[in-house]
């Protein structure tokens, strides 16, 4: 029987990681898209880059450069703005909002899948988001889910199968996956270690807490150090 | 009483031309967007230049690059391929589809409005173009307007005011608000004088009869040989 095509949109964090483990696993023949906004930093694409030559998909994989950058002027994770410290919750992590991302990258994901005649469109939006990310919100993707299949004669179910999942249930089922946590990328500076500080390695940091293993990109001894995160 | 923002997307076609006069002579603070997604030509997009000038525009006016080409590869308005001749209803027109299109313009046109903190964006789908292109009929419009709502905590509402009119009608008003039809471009050859053969030009012609007058595009001569479009 042949696979089934699916795109999916893969960031080079632990969400779409572990997203482009579970839907190679399930069998579905994969096309995973990463993009390039104008991000400060090129490491995330570099493990975009990575977990899909793991996963021998490196022949599939496009990079799409989004015009996103000409658009946004406000925005930390594409200006010179200087990234926001602390929790995600933190009224200051609104600065690394990018207007409209979210919509931007998955109308163009779906351009790609109605191209090359796929049934799917996997992202990895997941409830941590919902607070400060409007266009995380389960609304939001049922929203783009609807106008999805009335984009085009050629219909495209689009997934996001964490949407009710933490950061936390999405770290434990990475480690039954076998997700190789060390290709992948969270920190929003792009600097040679993670810097620990930031809102996305702290929500990091306590995934892999409440996975209960360490975070292979951090040493164990700075790990044992660090405050346990609610 | 401060305008309200707008943004709207300028092809340099009839539509959205009468559109963007109509949205000017009603008072908005007007933000028109044309985006080059690697057509054939860049007439329209001069076009669009022209008509935003014309009406002291100019400096609000942005030309965004999207990276529509790299996605499609088998549509003759961004390839290789023959543009077909003909009328819209023929299947052979199906060629020049190119994939999401307009949610691909939506969701940036709309990335640009919420960076702006614009309240409306605009954009010129009509009913002569629901027989070719799904994401021109009111369903889908219906469908990005819901999404656009919840895709930032910012509201900007999607406008199609012409979902329901036919391109006869709009030359119809066109006329009325004194659009400059000589600044538009509508043929999908990129030649100097329009080609009076493809499904564009045929609907064009179409619709300046139905409005009972003569396309300036076209001189008298060839404008009384042509055959009577229905």
């Amino acid at each position: 029987m042949e696979k089934v095509k699916a795109v999916i949109i893969v960031s080079g964090g632990m969400d779409s990681a572990t997203l482009l483990y579970k839907i190679v696993k399930e069998g579905f023949d994969v096309y995973p898209v990463t993009f390039n906004y104008g991000q400060r930093h090129v490491r995330e694409i570099q493990s975009a880059q990575w977990l899909c030559t793991r996963l021998h998909l490196e022949d599939k994989h496009k990079i799409i450069t989004l015009p996103i950058k000409d658009i946004v002027s406000n925005s930390s994770l594409t200006s010179d703005i200087e990234v926001p410290e602390g929790h995600y919750a933190d009224e200051n992590m609104k600065l690394t909002v990018v207007p409209n991302r979210n919509m931007i990258m998955l109308s163009v994901a779906l351009g790609h899948a109605i191209n090359i005649k796929a049934s799917r469109l996997f992202y990895g939006a997941h409830a941590g988001d919902h607070a400060i990310y409007p266009d995380c919100r389960p609304e939001f993707v049922q929203a783009m889910s609807v106008a999805a299949l009335l984009a085009d004669w050629h219909k495209v179910n689009i997934e996001a199968p964490f949407l009710h999942m933490d950061k936390g249930d999405i770290a434990k089922l990475g480690l039954e996956l076998g997700v190789d946590w060390s290709l992948t990328w969270t920190c929003y500076k792009g600097k040679e270690k993670a810097c620990l500080k930031c809102g996305a390695c702290c929500e990091r940091v306590g995934a892999f807490q409440k996975a209960g293993m360490r975070d292979p990109l951090v040493d164990r001894e700075t790990w044992d150090q660090l405050p346990i995160i609610k």
